[in-house]
């Protein structure tokens, strides 16, 4: 399977990472792509109109995305335990904690944009509005961290520990772990997993 | 149940639409809650620290977002036929379609928010990137419309129909039906269905 790969998305590291969790990172054969906000990718059109990643081309040609498809489908591809659980309260609070990951991934991205325009051209309001979403969402992990240390590890922990991953590359003067030491706590359990060491943040190449 | 809600949101119309297919329409209490980018709603933080719409909260007081989590569990609580299908190839692509109408509404919301700062503070190059993606996912739909029109109805056609209203309220002058004749076809049935008709797109209140 092809994977359109980028070594600073974190949208991919979210993939890599539970691919090895699977025990199927060998069967991904990752290409470069470079995309960003202001300039596509041209050789991604074909695969994904929306020229986004990461997108997974299978063996048959058929390409999906977004990244919790990709999650969702490599998950039908192995025998070990499932990082989506099958049914009932227990995938419903998986699907939550994801999306609370992948939102939090999605507000700490606008902040990037941000930054990265022509300082006369931000938004101070937007600005202030992601900061406040960033904290609030550390907030009730903090408080919520029960969520993450009494439940079997599940696509939710990958999620929230990629975000997390993402506000230490991007954004450490957030100083994120000052206030939240039983987060922090749990993050470095999760950056001590086989399959998140095998997927280092990496700003080069 | 409750759920946090905008007339103007597209990601809550897709909620409603699928409830309504799934004759769940009268099990949501709506209650107006008026997010936008530049500023958070004050009510929305308990139920969602990223501040964003749909936000649904359970009759146990739990609270699950983002819009797909929603729609998912909605379908687990009817006898209906499912909107998302079980397993096997079948779901996969019915995920990845959502993917793909719910990647575009992303677009047209970037679109939206690039619109609405003031045009000092516009960035040229992001306009025309979301400018094509628009473009692309749209000429794929047309390429593509045998996805829609020869599978089974399933979150993906809700969510790629949601889009394609979402065009028509905030982008009417893309003139997106001019070379997509199939694709505007599609969309006209779809439009007709009494789900989608129980759920206008509405500028008001």
């Amino acid at each position: 399977m092809k994977l359109h790969w980028s070594p600073r998305s974190p949208y991919v590291r979210k993939v890599l990472i539970a691919a090895h969790e699977m025990g199927l990172g060998s069967r991904l054969d990752c290409v470069r792509t470079t995309v960003s906000p202001f300039a596509p990718a041209e050789d991604l059109w074909d695969d994904n109109p929306l020229n986004k990643l990461p997108t997974l081309v299978l063996d048959d040609g058929t390409a999906i995305y977004d990244n919790r498809v990709i999650c969702e489908h490599l998950d039908t591809l192995h025998d070990g335990p499932r990082l989506f659980p099958q049914g009932g309260r227990e995938r419903l609070i998986a699907l939550r904690n994801q999306a609370l990951g992948d939102g939090l991934l999605d507000v700490l991205m606008m902040r990037l944009i941000e930054r990265l325009r022509p300082e006369e051209r931000r938004s101070p309001e937007i600005v202030v509005s992601n900061e406040r979403k960033t904290a609030a969402a550390l907030d009730r992990l903090e408080s919520d961290v029960a969520l993450l240390t009494t439940r079997p590890y599940d696509i939710g922990h990958v999620a929230i520990g990629t975000a997390l991953g993402y506000v230490d590359f991007r954004f450490a003067d957030d100083g994120w772990r000052d206030r939240r030491p039983k987060l922090a706590a749990w993050h470095a359990g999760f950056d001590a997993r086989p399959a998140v060491c095998a997927c280092p943040v990496r700003d080069d190449s």
